[in-house]
């Protein structure tokens, strides 16, 4: 059985976008998983693994092996369990890393901003202090502000990141191919991160991302789209 | 013989990245071509294949086949040569494909403005005319004052568009893998396109890409690293 350390905010609100993608891709593999709830404030649950950020996961199946990092989980995943793998391939792996590379430092990067304060207010309670001053430093103003700002001047530039995941939906169904894959899970924890939390409409009514994202939200009997979200 | 219309400066520079994705990939399935070159102001010479943009290919081994677009082209080579695929699985064309739609939303756009009066002096005298109106309306400003302002402040926002392949850089010698392909081959036209033009250090002395650069600019005999720079 593994564990998987995830992030909580209220509600039993489970957010965190590098999370979905362990999650998304323990499904895809048909392993079973528990999770732990971890709050920004109960971050001493992940010392054993050396880390201080989610996912890490401990696989008691091969004697509590501790891994972090979603990609390091992915990695250990298809080596630990080699059946429905995550990368057949090397060319299947080398893809998948550069979506995470590019989901993390660009797409990320411009969504942040919109959701900031909507994330603050479903913290926990006992988290929302720490979360406050972590990320006002990083953004160098007021939660509040920076996300009004985002959204009166960011909202375009964030949609325009997408643009090559568009390109791709243009040709195909899914961002990996014919079928979903860890590119498309990675996307998908991007999505799932602020509708975990935000009622803001983050596409236009006409983004043919929108399809691709339903199709995700159903995969793995609608895991996605049971999930609590802003609206509870 | 194939023969590839490419976009032609002053001195015999061949700017267009999206040639250089046609050259490399015929270079890469080691098939012979000649080059057309092709001025803004010579556009007529595409007709017959229904374009106004380079890369065009006409292929006199298959009936004088027309085919447009930097992908297309790509998809055609494997296609009507299988040997030496540039696409060898589903997943590599995705992969490559995804790149292609990063590269020209993302990379491009924020590069264009740095080099885009260098664009016009290395274009012939012939086309500057042309260049000039068709890019100073794109950008709403002169082609001078939209590259003095691009290099005052947005530097680091295209230096920062380059993350997700300094990430992949950081695990392996190549974009695609442990050799180069297709989506190294779409980065090294990025680059080559400004090479052929400008002076400006688009990249930090330290940045890893350097080093990648500098492999790429060695394949198929030094293609990139012979061709006519901004010095001549």
């Amino acid at each position: 059985m593994i564990t998987l350390f995830d992030l909580v905010f209220s509600g039993d609100r489970r957010p965190s976008p590098f999370c979905w993608r362990t999650k998304l891709a323990l499904r895809h593999k048909g392993l079973d998983y528990v999770t732990e709830p971890v709050g920004f404030c109960d971050k001493d649950k992940l010392a054993f693994a050396g880390s201080t950020t989610v996912p890490v996961i401990r696989d008691d199946s091969h004697g509590g092996r501790a891994v972090r990092d979603s990609w390091q989980i992915a990695l250990y995943l298809d080596e630990a369990y080699p059946a429905q793998p995550l990368f057949a391939s090397a060319a299947e792996r080398s893809f998948a890393r550069f979506v995470n590379g590019w989901a993390d430092t660009t797409v990320h990067v411009a969504l942040f901003p919109l959701v900031v304060a909507d994330l603050h207010a479903q913290a926990r309670p006992q988290d929302q202090a720490y979360f406050r001053e972590s990320r006002e430093k990083r953004l160098g103003t007021t939660l509040e502000s920076a996300q009004q700002a985002a959204r009166e001047t960011r909202l375009p530039v964030w949609r325009g990141t997408l643009e090559p995941l568009r390109r791709q939906l243009a040709a195909q169904p899914f961002l990996s191919g014919d079928a979903p894959a860890y590119p498309d899970y990675i996307v998908a924890g991007t999505f799932l991160w602020p509708r975990t939390v935000s009622p803001l409409a983050l596409l236009e009514a006409d983004d043919p991302v929108n399809g691709w994202l339903d199709r995700m939200l159903d995969l793995f009997d609608g895991m996605g789209r049971k999930a609590p979200t802003a609206a509870g």
